[in-house]
Parts: structure tokens; C-alpha cells; sequence
């Protein structure tokens, strides 16, 4: 995305300058594994979308620069914890920091990353402080329960797709909409354009969540992050395993309950059998359709609010290369 | 302390109230661990101090409930996730979170204990949020990192007294003087009062933690609420220890060291031997010297800073009554 470019170079900066400074920070026990997830990398796209808000109702985006390192600690204390809950080897190709400290350091240094985000927020525009804040810990609460709720549905026989949209709704893409939201705060934009672009991100996101549980099924290996099938190994209830449950006959949903809980199926053959009846079912047309309402919704959005044309194209633009990822 | 009691009264239904809807929010496996930690009680002193600090300033004490709730919440969130990392199985008489629920909700209430504290805060008085959040989320670090540094101790061959008070200063002491801050900022003190009230609470919590230290090894059994002696046999290294350390003789020295390491030595035997050689070293006299040290300075502290004598002396004689803990 060429033009977002300047905006990534001011992003990338400030985070290197936050590593530096955490990785000299002492305690170094609980520092260093913040430094080492941040230095992971990852897309950024949460922090990047922060100064976007900011940029896209006519301000400096450096005067979003501490609300979007907050973002980007945040998200990445949730991933050290969730790491922690999941028993999770690997995160970015990497060892998870419980793996390579041990679940005391993992916990405690996540608390601290997570301070560290409100801590963070405190020194940005005092004129923004309250209303950054008011919004930001709403949003960490609701990523928590998400978080929750996904561990609930393991243990649940019957998930409804209206609660997984929720969950993943919490989960995943509120933080989108908060980080946009958060950028166009710092930006003195009016509590309309706030509003439209906090559910142009968190309709991006709930897209983007549903397309993710789609190419865990159907990407090419050697293009996706993760192993392909993981989600149906793990009897993971994705909007795909949900959706195929719903619209089976009794035939197939025997079919499914035998693979899925059956000792005696190889791997290989539980991810061709399943994607077989999921093929049969329909559910991956069906995903894309309810992504693209999400996608259309979020663009609508998009439109309704007041921001110049360019810099508008410019985050549709973006938001649809997030999401355009072959399915 | 009756001078107090109209003040235990507003938090004391303001801490039900805020029980009763976290017993009442969802996803009930997040809320409810909450819920529980805070029914467990203690003593309240924290948010308390957050209370007795607004009204020392001539404030309505109900200006600094936010700040008290989250004060509380925050503490009730670091037992969560202590307990984990201790893996203790009791925490005031009933189960730990952890042991009642599992590590995974254990974690994860905590987390959102944590991030419903700033978002409490957030509700305070728009014109004192600012403030509060950046003693607040201070203060939060430093707890965390007080964490870090007594676990650290845990592996460490020579811990000194400088480092163990450093660390208690974190861990304990920081977090009293931030309540009784956050409450003169409710109440809009000045900076040269904020700054003498918060190291009144600082220096009134090391002076409780020395204390603590010796009443592990000094209380009348029933009076104590914890098992006596149970820093010793945890070789947990205290004041007391760290001292007996550092003036023992060469056979004092190896004496001390083989109780510690030596799997014969039976545990009543070992607590008996151990204080034997305090009481030869004088560690305790030590450490009483040292805690009254502080509450000197505190009470310095107190002196300095402009409120009426009357309120003054209540916070004095209060001080007094939580460090008069026959030792």
C-alpha cells in the first residue's frame, strides 16, 4: 500500500523506539519478552489504521502516535495471554513467550505490556485523554469477553452462528474499529464521523475474521500463515463447521459428528472428508457472501462520512487488500 | 476506627453494588470469578485511603469513588493473578480463583479485572481523569515490576536489604500512597499536598510490610491469620532473613544455610532453630527499628502537608492502628 507508506515509516519508528526502550527497561525478566513479541513483527495493521483515523479527518498523524502504540500494546499483550490459554508452541514462526520464559514471566510481563498501553495513552493530547481512554478500556473489555466466549464455545455442544459473529465480533473487531476511532479522536473529528468509522472497522473486521476461517480451509499451503486445516484437526466451530451443521441432513451431520470425534480417522482424511461435505454443503459460497456483507455494510459506512474523497478511496483501497486474500 | 465509618459506609455499598453487577454480567465465566474475589472482602484499606484522602482535602469523599472502586479492583485483580503465580491454593480462608476455576479463567478474569479498573476510572470527574490516569497507570507498573523483582529473589543467592526494600516499595508501598493520591487529586490538592500524602502512604506501607515480616515469625498463633512461620519454611527471604544474613558469624552463617537447604531438618524444628538465631542476631529489634523509621517519615509527611489537625490526626491515629500489630 504505497500510500501508506509515510504513515509506516512514522508507525515503525515509534515502535522501534519503544522496543529499544523496553529492552533496556528493568526488570529485564519482564520487559524482554515484551520486546521480543513486539520484535516479532506482524502486520501492524491495528496501530497503522490508528494514525489512518487520524490522517483521514485532516490532522497530523503524529498526534495519534501514543493512542496507536497503545493499540499495538495491547494487542500484543492479548497475544502473549492467549497464547498462554491455546498452550500455543508458536506464534509468528517463533516460540510463544510462555514456551521460552515460562508461564510466571508470560503472565506478568503480558500485565505489564497491558499497563503499559494505559500508561501509554496518558501522555497523549490532554485534550483527547478522556475520550481515548473512555473507548479504549470499553473495547479491551469487550476483547476479553470474546476471548472468553471463544473458550466457552469449546466446551458447548450448540453454537448458533449469530453467537459466533458475536464472538468474533468482540474477539477481533471491535479493536479494529477502536483503533480507527481512537486516530480520529486525536483528529477532533465530529462523534458522526466517529461513529461511521468505527463501524467501518469493526465491519472490516468481522469480514476479514470470516474470510480468515475460509482459507484456513481452502488457501494454498505455501501462501498461508498457518497450517491449512488446523481449524478442522482442532474441531475448531468456525462460521464454516457451524454453518455446515446447520444446513446438514442427518446423514451428513452423522457424518460430521463421526469425524470429528472419531479416534480412528488419519488427519489427512479428516480435512478432505470434512472439506468434501463442506463443498457439498456450500458453506464456503456462503462464508464469502457473509463476508461481503460485512464488507458492504463497512463501506457504506465509509461513504456516509465526511473526509476527503482521496482519503477515502485511499482506506477502501487498503481495506479491501486485507481482505482480497484468494479465497 | 470510628472516625471512618461514614467513609466505610459509602464504599462499602458502592463495592456491593458494583459486586451485585458483576454477578450479574456476561459471560459469567469472566464476571463471576470477579464477583467472588471481591466477596471474599479484606480489609478494604486501599480504596479507603482513596476516600480518607479527598476528604483530608475538604472535598466530598464521594468525588473519589471511581478512583476508589478501581484501586480496589486493581488490587483484587494482582491477588487473581498472585495466587496463580504462587499457586496457592487459599487466599482469605477460601479457594483462589485459579483453583476454583482453572488457570485459564483464573487469567483471563484477572485481565479483565484489570482493564475494568481503568475503565472505572474513566468515569471519574472528566477534569481529574487525566491525572488519575497517569498516577494510576504509574503506580500499576511499578506493582507489576514489584512482582517481577520478588520472584526474582526466589533464584537469587544474595539478595540485599536495599534491593528487598526497593522491591516491597513496588510490590506493596506504591500502590498505598497512589490511593491516598488519587483521592487528594479528587479533591483538587496541591501538588506540593499530593506530593506529601502519597509518600505518607509510601512509607506507611514499607513500615507494614517489615512488620508483616516479623509478625510471620513473632505472632501469637491465633492471632495472625497466617500460618506462623511459614516465610521460614518457605525460605522466602525477608527482612528478617536478609539481615540475619548479613550479620551472622561464620557459624551462624552455615548454620542458617543448612536449615534452609536440608531436607532432615523437621519443619517445627526448623522454624524453632531459625528464629533462635534471629532472636541471637537481634533481627527482630532490626527490623522494628526500621519500620519505625518509616512511619516517621510518613508521619513527617503528615505534618507537612494543609489540612485541618483534626483530619490530620484521624489519618495518624488510623496509620498507627494498622501498624500496631503486636509485634
Amino acid at each position: 500500500m504505497q500510500a501508506y507508506a509515510p504513515l509506516f515509516s512514522i508507525l515503525n519508528q515509534a515502535i522501534d523506539d519503544q522496543q529499544y526502550s523496553l529492552n533496556k527497561a528493568l526488570p529485564k525478566e519482564m520487559y524482554e519478552p515484551m520486546a521480543y513479541i513486539i520484535g516479532l513483527g506482524g502486520k501492524r495493521v491495528r496501530p497503522l489504521l490508528t494514525l489512518v483515523g487520524c490522517e483521514l479527518f485532516d490532522a497530523n498523524p503524529k498526534e495519534a502516535i501514543h493512542a496507536a502504540l497503545a493499540v499495538e500494546l495491547f494487542h500484543n499483550f492479548s497475544l502473549i495471554h492467549d497464547d498462554i490459554l491455546d498452550n500455543a508452541p508458536l506464534r509468528r514462526g517463533h516460540s510463544t513467550v510462555h514456551e521460552k520464559w515460562g508461564h510466571n514471566i508470560a503472565l506478568l510481563s503480558g500485565d505489564g505490556m497491558m499497563v503499559k498501553a494505559f500508561d501509554i495513552l496518558s501522555n497523549a493530547n490532554s485534550h483527547h485523554v478522556l475520550e481515548l481512554l473512555k473507548l479504549f478500556s470499553r473495547t479491551a473489555i469487550e476483547v476479553c469477553e470474546g476471548q472468553q466466549l471463544d473458550m466457552n464455545f469449546e466446551t458447548q455442544e450448540k453454537v448458533s452462528v449469530e453467537n459466533y459473529i458475536h464472538m468474533i465480533t468482540y474477539k477481533t473487531a471491535v479493536l479494529l474499529g477502536c483503533s480507527l476511532q481512537m486516530g480520529a479522536i486525536c483528529a477532533n473529528a465530529s462523534d458522526k464521523n466517529q461513529k461511521h468509522i468505527y463501524e467501518f472497522g469493526k465491519h472490516v473486521g468481522i469480514a476479514f475474521q470470516i474470510l480468515d476461517d475460509v482459507l484456513d480451509v481452502y488457501a494454498d499451503d505455501g501462501k498461508f500463515g498457518k497450517q491449512v486445516g488446523g481449524d478442522i484437526l482442532s474441531n475448531k466451530k468456525t462460521f464454516m463447521l457451524l454453518n455446515a451443521f446447520e444446513l446438514a441432513n442427518e446423514n451428513q451431520s452423522s457424518s460430521l459428528q463421526y469425524l470429528l470425534t472419531s479416534k480412528e480417522v488419519l488427519p489427512t482424511e479428516k480435512v478432505k472428508q470434512v472439506t468434501a461435505i463442506y463443498d457439498t454443503l456450500g458453506v464456503r459460497e456462503l462464508a464469502v457472501k457473509e463476508a461481503n456483507t460485512h464488507t458492504a455494510i463497512a463501506l457504506k459506512h465509509l461513504e456516509e462520512l465526511d473526509a476527503e474523497a482521496t482519503r477515502k478511496n485511499d482506506l477502501k483501497a487498503f481495506a479491501l487488500h486485507l481482505l482480497n486474500r484468494e479465497v
